[in-house]
């Protein structure tokens, strides 16, 4: 496989033309296009770094990529670094979301956080200023996650980080463990945040004690996966919340809908749109460099390995402006171009 | 039918439970089923107003409501007043991305209009000043239609609105007309607008003059249309820019997969992201009333009358503080839920 | 005297000719001229209310009025409730200002904030976000003021609120104390401050612990004092740091000009472009109700009873909508019309 | 005289201590010190560069400076490039603040544009979106100058700029000429001035066509003065409106405080804040590089030339940042701090 050029929120490469010209893969097997890719992708990420504003972060290793698949048979694909531990950062926000909902049901949850995609940055504060009475516009924004990480806290924040950690174990079939030195250096350099919640308490979005809510968040953006944990998520959303492997029920099909909706508009900082545009995956990325990609049952396509649908797990530590992976994006992008993905 | 509670963009009604208490109406036919429920939302609709910034849409008649489902075997399925002819306002702003994307490119109308939706209002200014160098955020809010429209011209803007028609008239087999009327109306209010284009203007994003601009933009906005028209697009937008009852290709895939996505993120006005999350249908609103919806294929369900996608119209012209047609949305909500025909 | 119309920050009241008409009162005491008009304002203060935001202002009897009027010969003119005590407020960010430019120089305070006018509210962020790197604008803000407090902690916060103590100490010839109830209530309900205060750490414009900061500013607003007090200090800036009637330099001339200028600028919260076009004094107010104004030494008139310039201490519990004494604005506009007082 | 350090916006230039260490002139004739601090700040000028945004302004000579200073008794000292003719730009603003005034009273016009300073640049829109009902800050910024202008609008705008032109001619005693050169390049570049035309018609704030209040509005940017005139417009506001050497009244007392008020809040664009700081005189600055500065009657010291008051006229093409001669400003520092002239 020669290099050629490919799809990037660059809009340069983007115009150079990464959807019209690819390769013709249908003869290859599966397996070998994933590794080929990864190892084309791998260079283009090499170019960025990994997010610098939490110092624990900033040591991975920039050129790792790596994905899993994972299919309704239980069965998984995994090509490149998909067994380097990583912190779910942003990821846990979709996390978060489903918890609440399922604490509090839908309409409650949507009276504290709006659902509105913003244009902003993950940290802004100007919006809560601008819009009264200061609802956050999405629980995918810091803003709205550190609403959602409130009402997740009943008595103690210890508790109730656990209730998120129970789904995931639920989910995963087990418990995952919270980084400890990542949320060190996230709790220590947390002013923005704080900033933020302290806003909200102002305005009555933030339902529990400041430090609760940080607490609460920060331990959920530090808990640690592998890729193939958040493909199994994403498979589970595929399935509107139901686990065609364990044939367990984990949250109800409205949950899981307007999950994967959220995940369009908002899901991959202030370039979903972009993202919904040239990949057209319902996704959710984290500053660490994981994405967690949901191939909807009726979305799977018969050229895919996933055409009943499936979830896929990315892993790419160098991030662009907007906090995504560039290797996990570029990777998706060319995935879904090349199988037919796209849910639009 | 007895009445009961549905969704609505209103989140008490939401609360209320709109999602979970429906009927059943599996054993209805299609025709009754739409007859009901336009009878039905008429209702709510009448609560509403139609718009009144534009003086000439001020006349409608709030109590409207039509509805007209395009099926890929050429039949249709209407209801209500689907006979009255409106104004395609903001629903234009699709016809002319998808012109200035055959004219140009999608990489080169990419450079000069964003993809990303804002949260703002559509007449919002304040982000082409905050946001360097000023490029619009998405081309389906005003700042950015306006940027398409001064691509879409030429030499003289009375030949270029005239590419816009002429898709039009591709597509639906007839050339629509321009209601003089409502134009009339538009351009002598249109400081806001006129603001707009010269700000886009000073920053390099408005190609021709600013009074051709206007006029393109404005023309396209006071193209009357019936409801069965825009059902009629929406259909070729399900079937990816080609025409299943007339085989005809309009726009390539690539054209009417982004045309979709953006439907999505940013089609709704600064209600979007709520559409996606409630309703979950690819859907661009005028402030005249109509709703141009799309099933695509892959999304079409058993349950309903467009198990391999098509094309929905609606007409409501009481519209909600976003823009939106409240009946129109009710309608969509309900139809989305019944017939399980959200995307994600 | 005889009711009659009066300039008030209300244009209505304005345009109703405030300036044009006024009393001759050459002829009549400046006692009598003072109690007269106390007991005339006393009745727009009525129609107001006192500060609700921090609770223990709340109880404040929105009819009291007073004036202090403190001449370098060491005589007062007393009127009205001049004898009620209060807290800072605002007015403490002038001494604290005061005092920073003590400890470290103007020009390293000026690296930390800066000294331009907003025209927003006292407690807004906005700009924060919008102007990098996110220098205060000034420190009459409440962002800025938090950066000086920073500036002035230095090992533990209760030592430093001291070192505001002890220049009101020098200068007063007695130390005020804090009020502690009003303490407590504005430490509770300082989210909104403490939200500002992160987002200063954040952006490295707070020195010090967040707590910490948050002590001294808190501690400082709680200062409590009398009329005859902010009087006496108006005086000392209207002798440029020099206190006339002990012999005593308490800051230089420098300091004294560029507090002046930011009382004229920025001293009357979003309202001090208004207040220096129809008053003309370089003014400090606090939302407990206090304004201290100067009246410099080259800026007293022959007509008024400070011609050889003064201090002003004014109290009114009922604020407008800016956070602004009015009674003491009006009593402040009047009385610099009718003595031409006025700097300009 | 030898080089040194002087005061600039530049904190590092305040820093090193501009204010502190200054030549012993008081032994020098007044002329011999004007003329070798022109010499001086001719060096620092030369660092900057004229106005590029409008074409005509861009050919100056960045190494110009000149200063006028006119006294009472109708004598004028003068030095450095004051003989070249410029365009008074923002300086207008002033005039035609003045004559609005007086055409309306100061009640009404105050209804249509507030006194308020922002902390924004000049051109800056945002405000108008932000704050309800979209009423221009202040007069001094492009937004308010607009609405000023479309007040002075009557049937036909070149009717209209001539009363503006009418008060200069009074005032200077023969009729300044519109530089047409200038006035094409304004026209023809400003798309940002139309846009916030177009925005205040929208809002109620323009009463005229946006067409006619643009051409007034750059008309009388285009007039064309010398540093005299600008120094003769000082000395009539220093002696609130009337000319002691004519001895005639062109404007009321209030109408002169209220625009010495303004200019000291609002005149030097976003740096007024810091100049009044710094500086602290009522001054207006244009793009052009003109100041026109006032030294109130009772603000001159004995120290000075212009012991009983008097206007300032400098002329330096080289502009900051803000919009402010670089020359002119730190020349005007100078001799403020030399002389005593600071209001405060």
């Amino acid at each position: 496989m020669t290099k050629k050029e490919t799809i990037i929120f660059d809009d340069d490469a983007f115009e150079e033309g990464g959807f019209e010209d690819t390769l013709t893969i249908t003869d290859q097997r599966d397996q070998t296009y994933l590794d080929e890719w990864i190892a084309y992708y791998r260079d283009y990420a090499r170019e960025g770094a990994s997010a610098t504003y939490i110092p624990a972060l900033a040591e991975a290793d920039a050129s790792q990529l790596g994905i899993v698949m994972a299919r309704p048979d239980g069965t998984m694909l995994k090509a490149g670094d998909h067994d380097v531990p990583f912190t779910l950062q942003s990821i846990s926000k979709v996390i978060s979301f489903i918890q609440v909902c399922l604490d509090y049901g839908i309409s409650e949850v949507l009276e504290k956080v709006d659902v509105e995609p913003t244009g902003d940055a993950f940290n802004s504060i100007l919006r809560l200023e601008l819009h009264k009475p200061g609802r956050p516009f999405n629980p995918m924004i810091n803003a709205g996650a550190l609403t959602v990480a409130s009402m997740l806290c009943e008595r103690t924040p210890e508790g109730k980080v656990s209730s998120t950690l129970d789904l995931l174990e639920a989910m995963l079939g087990k418990r995952p463990g919270i980084n400890e030195q990542v949320f060190e250096s996230e709790w220590e350099t947390a002013h923005r945040n704080r900033a933020m919640a302290y806003y909200l308490k102002e305005n009555g979005f933030l339902d529990c004690p400041v430090e609760d809510a940080l607490n609460v968040y920060l331990k959920a953006c530090s808990i640690e996966v592998h890729t193939e944990d958040i493909a199994k998520i994403g498979l589970i959303l595929a399935y509107d919340g139901y686990d065609p492997v364990t044939d367990q029920r984990h949250f109800p099909i409205e949950v899981a809908r307007l999950t994967k909706a959220l995940m369009v508009t908002c899901g991959m900082y202030n370039a979903s749109g972009k993202f919904a545009a040239r990949v057209g995956l319902p996704s959710k990325s984290g500053v660490s460099g994981g994405i967690m990609t949901v191939v909807s049952e009726r979305a799977g396509s018969r050229y895919s390995p996933v055409p009943h649908g499936g979830g896929i797990g990315v892993f790419g530590p160098a991030i662009d402006d907007y906090g995504n992976s560039i290797g996990g994006s570029l990777l998706l992008a060319q995935l879904a171009k090349d199988w037919d993905l796209n849910i639009f």
